[in-house]
């Protein structure tokens, strides 16, 4: 007898997610464009030790023992929400360890194996794996300069329901997409939250990166635009705060919200961490935290810019508005896949298009993440990006 | 269309896990031995700040960025049971929030509707709940004085391979067991081991009390016993540190780790949380802390007994070697479900019997929880419980 007979025949066939690439062994010290890491150059140390501080200070028991996530921080999550003009309840936020675990928790409540999942393409595959390890069938949008194509969309909701299919969600990043850098109108932001209530589906709004607009001016989110039936907005502190905290949530339909509760077996966020963040944002020191980062990234994601266009005057991109990401189309002829192995020998890496595409397809583009590197780094990033451009074409 | 359409069967009939009895509005103030908290008094708060000052100070960047969980926690578990003479390895860790985490995922790896689950009659029905909740069949075996009855274990998985039915695990606490305080002999540990590998069925070794020993001699855990594939380990800082944290463990089998974590949808448990722990484990800080822990939690068992065998003589309990809970068998012809109400009209409150076993039965004994409360309040509590008991009978 094994121990292997035991395991469910889903737990049987799971494999673990997919990470990034091991660091290949190049000469050239690497500097990685590659993951959507925050700059630790902003990380509020002291601010943090001080929140810690703080709070043991207040109440070390509730902090501590037993006992559920703060309120002050459902009331933060629920308060910032009505700011953007969604009505918000503190009893449809769910608290949770990174919105990857909303993510991660969505399929159990929605998906049996072959249900239908809508998602953009290109879109953020960690979170679409974790649709697909529960045995969705993906079916891919394609996203212009604009966001999600709602025409696209309609057609695709129109063809499956002609097919007897109804999707159980359609997972769209509207705001600085990953890994794209677009931002959806309003128009469309509009058509579709309409497309979803008319075909009865479940809009999944993870929008990770609103509160790192650069410039132009704010959309409401799709969640605003709703009746409060059809829309999950999922948001997170990793890019405003700290990713290592891990603190992520989600505001929703209220049966939804409880659901995804029950199946976060664990309970609560931590009595502990609840507290570390909304004592951090206290007294205004969020707000002025994102500003300051507001600032900090806009300058980094105009020096990458800047310096794409000298290094790699043959590639083309949007300079996004806001978020994390610059999503190159590579020069004609040059392939991701061509290009990476160069690339890392002159010692700077990216994260393939293919990566971002659920079908494997955009060998022709690349996501370069500004959001990590100082500005130094990120300038001899793209000149030697460029070098490994020219190399490859010259081959 | 509704929104909840959309939701799977399981989703569907999920319900909410048991919480608490609401707190009743009693005339007077309430002291409740009813919950497993931790004593705030010797909650290390200076020592958390310090430990998270000084992991910010050595390296913000792998506490706060996206990351794995530090090496150092699973080297810090690995160490602890390598010195209980487990043959521990770092890559068969498994950190969770909380090991009520690793039990709520276990029934995501082993259980589908139907499995059969072996528990012991009484037990910590948080967890068993989990294990129902995922569709698996529960069938008690009885606790006597010695924890676990080893020989009603054999007979009735016996009876369940006669009937073609292989348990998927055995959830068993074996170290001053939540509630009945009770400790498996060396002799039974072996037996249970043996079986788990005769019959071909995980044995689940929940120790969430084993560091808070006061007296008597350490037993080898049977992940000790066992030849590395048919035990899961299952433990947590909980108890020894601080349980809002959220920091448990489980160590087993790889093949179940592996699937453990893949079902753990948010990945690490958060670089920064498994720093704080580690960084205030340094030094021999963890070791001191727990040696405090024990000296305190003696003495508070101590009081609780003497004060239970001054105010109820006609209850029957044996003093725990360990943990937090007093089982109390009540005296000949109390009932804990009447006994309730008139308790907390005494104005303390206790866990009822019925609440620890599957079955709902038990009502002849209540749980007291000893670890919360100081001793002048745990001695009040016995003494309220005492004119309760007696109003009870006069009546």
């Amino acid at each position: 007898m094994q121990l292997a007979d035991l395991f469910t025949p889903q737990a049987r066939e799971a494999t673990p997610p997919m990470y990034g690439p091991p660091t290949a062994d190049q000469g050239v010290p690497l500097i990685s464009l590659a993951y959507g890491l925050a700059d630790p150059a902003l990380f509020p140390r002291e601010e943090l030790v001080d929140a810690a501080a703080r709070l043991l200070a207040a109440d070390a028991n509730a902090a501590l023992n037993y006992g559920p996530n703060t309120p002050e921080l459902l009331t933060l999550v629920a308060e910032r929400l009505r700011r953007e003009g969604v009505t918000a309840h503190e009893d449809q936020v769910l608290l949770a360890y990174g919105s990857s675990q909303v993510l991660g928790l969505l399929p159990q409540v929605l998906i049996e194996p072959g249900d239908t999942v809508i998602i953009e393409a290109p879109t953020f595959l960690g979170a679409v794996m974790r649709f697909r390890m529960a045995g969705a069938r993906l079916v891919g949008v394609p996203v212009d300069a604009e966001g999600l194509d709602v025409e696209a969309l309609e057609a695709t909701l129109r063809e499956l329901r002609r097919a007897g299919v109804r999707p159980k969600f359609i997972y769209s990043i509207p705001t600085f997409q990953n890994p794209t850098g677009t931002t959806l109108p309003l128009s469309r932001r509009q058509r579709l939250v309409a497309l979803a209530a008319d075909y009865g589906t479940l809009l999944v709004e993870d929008d990770a990166y609103v509160d790192l607009r650069f410039r132009g001016t704010a959309l409401p989110p799709m969640a605003a635009l709703d009746d409060g039936n059809w829309v999950l907005r999922v948001g997170t502190f990793s890019k405003i705060l700290a990713p290592g905290l891990r603190m992520g949530w989600a505001h929703g339909p209220k049966p939804l919200i409880e659901r995804l509760q029950m199946f976060k077996v664990e309970g609560s966020s931590g009595p502990f961490l609840t507290r570390l963040v909304a004592a951090f944002a206290e007294g205004g020191r969020l707000d002025a935290h994102i500003a300051a980062l507001r600032t900090h990234y806009a300058a980094k994601c105009d020096a990458l810019a800047a310096a794409l266009r000298r290094e790699l005057p043959g590639a083309d991109f949007v300079v996004p508005q806001g978020g994390f990401f610059i999503w190159l189309r590579l020069p004609e002829g040059v392939r991701a896949s061509a290009l990476a192995p160069v690339a890392l020998r002159h010692g700077v890496e990216f994260l393939a298009g293919t990566r971002c595409f659920a079908d494997g397809s955009g060998d022709a583009y690349i996501r370069l993440a500004f959001s990590e590197e100082p500005v130094a780094r990120i300038e001899e990033a793209a000149r030697r990006l460029g070098a490994a451009v020219r190399e490859l074409q010259a081959s």
